[in-house]
């Protein structure tokens, strides 16, 4: 398999940490996104949408993380990224969703420079923006987690989710631009119990080849 | 099954779609956004994320659009609203988060008050933003499904999927800000071809009880 990814891209990090956690062997191809690779015309060829990541399997082109993610769990399903129970499985992608639908598409790269060049607002602003979104968000998600008897050591029980493997890109990046978490006792927790696990730790942007 | 909603909400719309294609009966909970009754203490107990839609069904309780429909195929799989094959599920399911991750969270109810209330935005740039979202994520959209020999009369050959019933909601609301829709003729052609069934046109907003 070959991602095409880029260190810092939050999807991208998703991917890794699921292929690692599935034991898969990938290659990286990295598309440096504060150069504009993904807008090229070579890479609209590979994916229209002009976004990292995109998974080669085979002759199989899959784009947009989450669904590469269920991709996965359909092809390779051990270990599960999935609980087995319906329930349970609409948790955790409730889980996952409360990230990748409502934090992360407010504040990712084309997101944040468009605030900037097209709706001229301040960097002071932007970063009001984007702390207000993520702080809202993952407060949101400490929520759901806090009232639900089957959060345990990982966002749902004691093994590693597709919600972990959202939770903690998002939190490197809350990281990154100062929110405030200290709201999120819960989240921190199970970021940092994350963290723990190689998969996890192997996947962070600062490990990859392309981190500047 | 009780679905808690709202007529203009595009993730209820969807998961509205998707109870009447499998031709699930539910009675319907009204939550009115504009009245901002999704922010009561009430409404936060049912859903700590303060958005809608919830889906109950018997004693569990589902947030989530996109973990909705997933929840709705596990339990009640015909008719399906994904193909069998994992390609083609990865397929429909990125075309329905190019939509639901790439367009719709930029432009719901909360993102749009909070650029006009708090970035100081103009009504005038509020609507530009709006519309460059939507042209753009749909120019993507159309990208996909014009390049993929799968497209049929439907997103996904000639059976209704969870990328119609992403792709159906997310037009009306482009209409409803007079987006222009004139570079995506496949988009166009397959949501006129949706709303010639039944299950998409009485999911309608319009046809709501709440309608306004």
């Amino acid at each position: 398999m070959k991602l095409h990814g880029y260190f810092r891209s939050s999807a991208a990090y998703r991917v890794r940490i699921a292929l690692n956690l599935k034991g898969l062997a990938y290659e990286q191809a990295f598309v440096h996104l504060q150069k504009n690779i993904q807008l090229s015309a070579d890479f609209a060829k590979l994916n229209p949408q002009q976004l990292v990541p995109a998974l080669e399997d085979g002759d199989t082109l899959l784009t947009q993380s989450l669904a590469i993610m269920e991709y996965l769990e359909e092809t390779r399903p051990e270990p599960a990224l999935l609980p087995k129970d319906a329930a349970g499985r609409a948790r955790v992608r409730a889980l996952a969703m409360a990230v990748a639908c409502e934090i992360h598409p407010l504040n990712n790269l084309r997101v944040l420079r468009y605030l900037v060049r097209e709706m001229e607002l301040s960097e002071e602003k932007k970063n009001q923006w984007y702390r207000h979104w993520v702080e809202t968000g993952l407060q949101a998600l400490e929520a759901m987690l806090v009232s639900d008897p089957r959060t345990g050591s990982f966002c749902h029980g004691d093994k590693p989710s597709m919600a972990d493997i959202c939770l903690v890109p998002q939190i490197a990046n809350a990281k990154r631009f100062g929110c405030d978490l200290s709201a999120c006792p819960t989240v921190m927790r199970i970021n940092d119990h994350c963290l723990t696990v190689a998969a996890f730790a192997n996947a962070a942007p600062e490990r990859q080849p392309d981190a500047e």
